[in-house]
């Protein structure tokens, strides 16, 4: 036993003994404590049962006791009572990618943790396919620097994204076995989306995947599975035989029970928590314990507007569940299902002091958050630590086209005296087997737009290999129809190229120009103008400022976008809104249920980029 | 993807990978599956739900489609039908020690199958301490030999059980991090019973019992706790702040809510679940994802008698427990506690096929099990593969006393001239600060028994260091009052030397001698003679053969012991009955909440062996 304590920010199998074992003597009353803070009542989320009159006994980051107000027999620096509250584990998100609130995750941890998130499985594959190598690093700098938000980050498996694409990493066996040894704060293996590689082993992808899933087993890590669209009795039974251990993409309720009984745990988000919640209360369900809630992604913007953690939790309430269920659905069951019990899920001896006090239970009405022993939040208010991060070059310095781009990057050449051409064609979220084609005039010997048909130009622009590789074909249904206009943005799921959809070559190529100056974000151009640009500036996906002043320069982008005549065709019924195409972060998608994608040029799997990706089929864009 | 299989006996990664590719693939219906078997309902223990009409489709000894009788897609080999039955997963003990039925796995595997138990975490630390570095080879022979018992060693953390002991095996961080390596049956650390040395820092079983606590974090393994008499609120937060994980302990409510609030998995024993059991329902508990039910100790003769994991479920059924409730403490639950749910405790996709097919839930009428995909019993008799073991020297000669012993080894010298000595005296079970204190005649000058006041001799044989190294003291309350008689056997908890209490010093040498012979087990010397032996020649805890032939033996033993007149005195009420004193092989522990033991002589700690292991002090036998 040593007396100088390690500073528990970053958790390691000899650190935990050096902190237990002080622990034990706080515990015991042989050492003092640092804080007693004394609650109206306390949630055993192990059995689901309200405890009266409880004290926390905290001791630097860790809870050292719990019991009854009073009874504590050691002495205590400093004492605090909250009569009037009632205290809940602090929340975690099961899987959640904080790249999607675009903030990095100092400013994640100052906007979520006032909203009850206290600890948060991140999905790590958006950043990891941006930097692998400094993955780890990247997601631990926050804690090292004391940020109270504790992040457990799950290595991308879909890095890259699929055979057909590349970018900064390449993760398999032997990267994964490295993270899962580098510390305990590594989980497992994040959410393996590339179905048709798991079950084809004629895949490209099929080995890596593989080895991902050996080394995540290997280490007594958790995989995590991506099931969307995956509904068929059969694909469910093989999803589970894979050993993908849980899914967050259930939409209807016969697939989350037939995904329950195959011993799938089912993260649900908010979008189907409406449907799903009141389905699994009409059956009667008594036993939520193989169920967690959780949000995925969600913007800073939204964040600010919506809550973070409680409101997943608020949803669920709303639906009719118990809030003492709800509760447990973001705290001991997904704390169980990621094996991180020794340290969050719930308020115990050992595990982190991050609890949520509340004024009101049955509408979760947050009135202080606790992390690390310490209150850090008042209201909605972060009045904890907020490390100054000095981002280093490989954080900063993420876009590479190479090259400024023109117009003539953009152009799609007919064929020689054609007046035509055929041209495949998709349209966002388009799921279906096959493309559509269209027939589209040739002009200057160039293949053309058709606005009145919605149909426009969207290119993926190679951010990574610095040789200004442009991918592009046709779209319909997105994308400006008003002239010399185009949106760019550098997030751009999961490979995170950069896209872009315009109205004219030119203006395409402004856009793209204005995102690699600025190293990421997004970029608007107006009839020939930079109308508007939001800055993400660490990998291109995340800014380092808070919430407010992010959504600050967002609010200023919609309400350029409000000028600009936006094409529309509905695709898929609540995915894809009219107005301000923001979804397209998302329809560059390359995972099951995707088939028909647009990539970054692949030399020799998909030259121009237009590759199925559940057979490896490439096409001609225009024929 | 290969097409040759892995055995599939015993788990690694690597063959992981192998059998859930080629599970993928059968689930999907691309290839055939070996069984396919319709049941009349199943429980999904993930949501307590029954499911009417489903089928179990089984590749290899897996399970790897489970759905709607007759819509599984694929080709099926052979085809099965239980209409009338029930299917549930097979049982778990998340805590047993196998040593306790003193038959080797393979036969434990034939006795505990047909009765429901399909996989065991085996609390090593009884042949840990016998033979700690063939510990694993020990346990996972039985299934390497195609046994369909899933056995989960869990390394025994009392290896020695105190820093007083030596013996056959010495475990700490080193030992620790390589078993936890070795492959992926190894759950976690087993029980942590010394509780004295996780607490205090002055123990010099500290930096050992600690060692092996961090090498089962750095592998994301699973600390087992053992909290006998540990109810104090602040003892159970230590506890908990510690990091363990379980405890199978728990005697009463109080102390169980506690623990469950603590964070602490309870798993409930046999002798417990009439208290316990109905304090949970009283409670209004509508969360049972925190207990479990398990056997710890059970003789193969009680085994016959009473069942095995299925009796502790009908215990409970009968205490006033759903039956589906109920079944969920031996499967799902401590399968998630123990981490191993990618293999056992639901009839799920990727795990064993391993199931119980009951007549009648209500009252657990087991009609057939089934394992690795096959019957495996019809009623209580066993049909499954009972692989013949050639058990090596390491396991059959472990008894190494170096000589045989004769009268003077067990004789107390009196000091010099004194016609009466005073003599330090333990009950079994003695958990009191004190010993007793005792004045005893003095005889040709050595102290002597006194059978009118339930004085007798107790001593233990060193079996380890072959030089015939003998502790011994003057008990109460248990032993021979006939003359020249002595009981002896090798189980002797948890260092399993041999104990031997008797009414003269030959006799007890001559029952020792006798045990040497055999190589271990139980021998009677009943006035001057061999009146029964019991052979457990494995380790000197088990032997290779059924469960009933073992069971005659000990019938005959019992018998033999009738005709003794044997000695009583109450210790602890449910503890210590009157008669032939079985129990003694429990009166050597050494964990909480023991303090003044007898261990075997220890040349700095404890030169006579009697030595309290809370404090470290000894004190002499006599003075």
């Amino acid at each position: 036993m040593t007396d100088v304590l390690p500073a528990d920010l970053i958790t390691t199998a000899p650190d935990e003994v050096a902190i237990r074992q002080a622990l034990v003597q706080v515990a015991l009353g042989r050492k003092p404590a640092d804080i007693a803070i004394r609650v109206g009542r306390l949630l055993d989320v192990h059995t689901r049962r309200w405890l009266d009159d409880q004290e926390i006994v905290i001791s630097n980051r860790r809870i050292a006791w719990v019991g009854a107000a009073g009874t504590y027999p050691g002495e205590v620096r400093m004492r605090e009572a909250r009569p009037h509250l009632a205290a809940v584990p602090g929340f975690g998100e099961v899987h959640k990618h904080i790249e999607s609130s675009h903030l990095t995750p100092e400013y994640e941890a100052a906007l979520v943790l006032p909203r009850g998130n206290t600890w948060t499985c991140e999905a790590s594959h958006e950043m990891s396919n941006v930097d692998g190598p400094n993955n780890l690093a990247f997601w631990l700098a926050a804690r090292q620097n004391g940020s109270p938000l504790k992040i457990f980050p799950l290595p991308g498996s879909a890095v890259p994204p699929t055979g057909y694409e590349r970018g900064g990493g390449y993760f398999g066996l032997d990267e994964q076995r490295a993270f899962l040894k580098t510390n305990l704060m590594v989980a497992g293996l994040d959410e393996v989306m590339d179905w048709p590689s798991v079950s084809d082993p004629a895949s490209p992808s099929y080995d890596r995947l593989w080895g991902m899933i050996q080394a995540t087993f290997e280490q007594r890590g958790v995989v995590e599975g991506h099931g969307a669209g995956l509904r068929e009795p059969s694909v469910v039974n093989a999803f589970a035989a894979a050993g993908l251990a849980s899914d967050h993409e259930v939409r209807t309720p016969e697939e989350m029970f037939r995904k329950l009984a195959a011993g799938v745990f089912v993260e649900i988000r908010p979008v189907s928590i409406p449907t799903l919640v009141p389905a699994l209360l009409e059956a009667g369900l008594a036993d939520f314990s193989q169920i967690a809630l959780t949000t995925d992604d969600r913007s800073a913007s939204d964040t600010l507007r919506l809550g973070a953690s409680d409101y997943n939790v608020r949803l669920a309430i709303e639906a009719g569940v118990a809030p003492e269920v709800a509760i447990q659905c973001v705290t001991i069951n997904p704390a169980r299902h990621m094996r991180l019990t020794p340290w969050v899920g719930s308020i115990s001896p050992g595990r982190f002091a991050d609890f949520v006090l509340l004024s009101d239970v049955a509408t979760l009405q947050i009135a202080e958050v606790w992390a690390d022993g310490k209150q850090v939040s008042q209201g909605t208010t972060y009045t904890g630590p907020l490390p100054k991060i000095d981002w280093p070059d490989w954080a900063r310095r993420t876009i590479n086209v190479g090259r400024d781009l023109t117009a003539q990057d953009f152009e799609i050449p007919a064929a020689s005296g054609r007046a035509t051409m055929n041209a495949a064609v998709l349209r966002p979220f388009h799921w279906t087997d096959d493309f559509l084609t269209e027939t589209l005039a040739v002009e200057d010997g160039l293949v053309q737009r058709d606005s009145d048909r919605c149909i426009t130009k969207f290119a993926i622009v190679d951010r990574y290999s610095g040789k200004a590789q442009v991918a592009r074909m046709f779209w319909r249904g997105c994308g400006p129809r008003t002239p010399d206009t185009a949106l760019a943005c550098s997030v751009a799921h999961d490979q995170h190229n950069i896209w872009v959809v315009g109205s004219s070559d030119a203006a395409m190529a402004q856009a793209v120009n204005a995102i690699a100056a600025q190293q990421g974000g997004w970029a608007l151009v107006r009839e020939g103008e930079v109308a508007a640009t939001v800055r993400y500036e660490i990998g291109g996906l995340m800014s380092a400022r808070t919430a407010e002043e992010l959504d600050a320069e967002m609010q200023d982008l919609y309400a350029a976008a409000e000028e600009v005549d936006w094409m529309h065709e509905p695709t898929y019924v609540d995915g894809w809104p009219e107005g301000f195409p923001e979804r397209l972060i998302f329809a560059t998608l390359t995972c099951a249920p995707w088939r028909w994608v647009l990539v970054a040029p692949h030399p020799e799997r998909a030259p121009e980029g237009f590759v199925n990706v559940q057979t490896g089929k490439t096409h001609p864009i225009v024929w």
